[in-house]
């Protein structure tokens, strides 16, 4: 891969931001291990040094009803020396979906020998281990885990830490492109190479999201809500140093990996908040303006990288049904915010008015939140999982072994 | 790459077409050199092995008039490995576009370092190249190469021979997925390391192709025309065997790759009908059913290796004009071959008025055939040629040394 270094960032306490960085070659091929240092602007990293972190990074695929067509393209594009998890919360009844992705996927890992190890959001004992560990928050009334990819989310980046791997990366498994996600694989490892560290986020920003408009296609850059999304952040950002800013440019962005010291040291925001939380919550607490909280050590240095792929975002349409729901989500992160200035809470009730997301009672509601994953008591939790994971070999066909 | 092994072959003579193989790993990560010999039926290639052959490997991108932007997606998606030669047939007025594909590629470069040569198909140099290798039909009036892809190609290869390299693959310029051009020439080394020898031809079958019907995206798997020319080459093949098949899915493939031994001892067909010709000059010449000619080295073990690629072809809309074109191009190129039997003949032209692509008077017009390239005395061409890269280093801006 060849990258282009950043060439801007903000910075708020101890948090970074970088401008986004462009690609140049998707494989820039084989070479002495580490970065390239042969030039000032653009840096080749050699497939090795990819590898390398990538053996270090969990995949987590979260799974709802997806056609399995579609999950196969996604493990196909994953990189071999990724171990992966697929976190599925598809329905059971009336046809058992999640059986049927088991299977797909065990028959997949026969060719491969690919480590895929496949759970269920509404498993027992997962809900069992979040118990144990003393975060029964994310359970719902019924004793599981809540629906919802956010919380799928979490169970993977814990599993991903039991693991004991070192990064965790994300990729929604209604991909049309293999080629997409294996980029997107290869930009998070990239991410890690060049920012060293234990407090790394990397994001993706789309280069183009191809739409059908009047029986043609035509290639977007930003969609309405991450429009909206990365605007109010910016004045966020902005409204703290001073400088009006176009940085953020990934609020909403589903493809992301973070180290897992930082991923298990955050609170989550639920549904379509909790891409764009990751940033309110770095700003909260490492960005040096709100009093300092039990979590956030200030002599930590966050960096969030934004790189932007080639590849356009070409996935299964769900149609234009939650984009209302998308965008209040985002922005109710930032309206609910310690950080909040007044004039941006305004700021924010104009733009859903004038969009029509606003609720009649011009209230915005807030977002779950769960707690900081630091509660979690993870020996509790691994007790738990491991007897899972003993009595479920046929999940991943002998695929489990390798992870 | 971890690749399915062909299940079946078809064998006329010394050519052997293999069915199609399947792709179950874009990147099967890194490991010892050769092929993984771990599973019977799939093989796991390493990348240091698909970077030995991509080093070996020149790839040749046809240009006419494509956007800069998706000209330089795909060059992102050429594995860096690969030396690359871009031939331009673009108009130079009333503006100059092969200029601003030299500018805007010679940019690209500079970040890169990719060897990139750009040449434009109407250059006299390479013209009186031709003319001093005794290749003089692939001059038109003017003195000049004619127009049209397959010129281009053969320009290409020939170009690439120079170089020195074993191996040619072809890649469109109109792809919108740097990803999908990646995956192709990752195929095109698959191929190569899985089939020893210097008569091996890559082609890819798309896995689907994206069309907007009703407002929405279909993957439709067959264009109008592949489905034609592969059921008129399988008749073909069907009645010398005896057996009926469905063995050959990429007529048309414009995605494909040759040894350069193979290539340089090929005619070349015009128009739509360059890819399917391949099919049918091999049969003709190594098929064992006519005399033997003056080139055909029954000797030689002729393979075409058939690959199915994971991501769609997603390519720039063109409009449906050509689609009568190529149809009646590529069935043509069987129609007028001495193996054609007159049954298949009657068939061709009962499909061509089903499909209203019959000319008024009945009669399939033939294809234009360029002399087998052997012919080409490559020597005297090399003397015209290397002056003219003399003469144009801004052309790749320091990138032709690396070349």
């Amino acid at each position: 891969m060849r990258i282009e270094l950043p060439r801007e960032f903000e910075r708020l306490g101890a948090v970074r931001i970088y401008g986004s960085q462009k690609i140049y070659e998707l494989d820039a091929g084989p070479g002495s291990p580490g970065c390239g240092e042969e030039d000032g602007v653009v840096r080749r990293l050699a497939a090795e040094s990819l590898y390398a972190v990538q053996r270090e990074m969990v995949v987590v695929v979260p799974v709802r009803s997806e056609r399995l067509k579609l999950i196969e393209g996604v493990l196909v594009g994953i990189p071999q020396p990724c171990p992966v998890i697929v976190v599925s919360n598809s329905p059971r009844a009336p046809i058992d979906r999640f059986y049927l992705e088991q299977d797909s996927i065990g028959n997949f890992c026969q060719f491969t020998r690919k480590p895929v190890m496949v759970v269920h959001q509404k498993d027992p004992q997962l809900a069992a281990a979040f118990a144990a560990g003393g975060y029964g928050e994310i359970l719902g009334e019924d004793g599981l885990i809540r629906d919802g990819k956010a919380e799928g989310m979490i169970l993977g980046t814990v599993l991903a830490r039991l693991l004991g791997r070192r990064y965790v990366g994300f990729v929604d498994a209604d991909n049309y492109l293999p080629g997409a996600v294996n980029e997107y694989i290869r930009e998070y490892a990239a991410a890690f190479l060049l920012n060293e560290g234990d407090h790394v986020c990397a994001r993706i920003s789309w280069h183009s999201k191809p739409k059908v408009v009047e029986q043609a296609l035509y290639f977007a850059k930003w969609g309405r809500s991450s429009r909206q999304c990365n605007r109010v952040l910016n004045m966020l950002v902005s409204h703290f140093t001073g400088f009006e800013t176009d940085i953020i440019r990934t609020g909403n962005a589903g493809e992301h990996a973070l180290t897992l010291d930082l991923a298990m040291s955050m609170p989550y925001a639920t549904g379509y908040a909790v891409e764009p939380f990751h940033f309110v919550h770095l700003l909260e607490e490492y960005g040096g303006i709100l009093p300092q909280t039990a979590h956030g050590d200030m002599r930590r240095l966050i960096k969030i990288c934004q790189i932007e792929s080639r590849n356009p975002h070409f996935h299964a349409a769900k149609g234009d049904g939650h984009v209302d729901d998308m965008v209040r989500g985002s922005l109710a992160t930032v309206y609910h915010s310690p950080l909040c200035p007044d004039s941006l809470k305004e700021e924010i009730v104009a733009t859903l008015r004038h969009l029509g997301c606003l609720p009649e009672d011009g209230l915005i509601p807030p977002v779950r939140i769960y707690p900081n994953l630091a509660q979690l008591d993870l020996e509790a939790f691994r007790t738990q999982v491991r007897e899972l994971l003993e009595r479920r070999p046929g999940a991943a066909r002998g695929a489990a072994a390798g992870l």
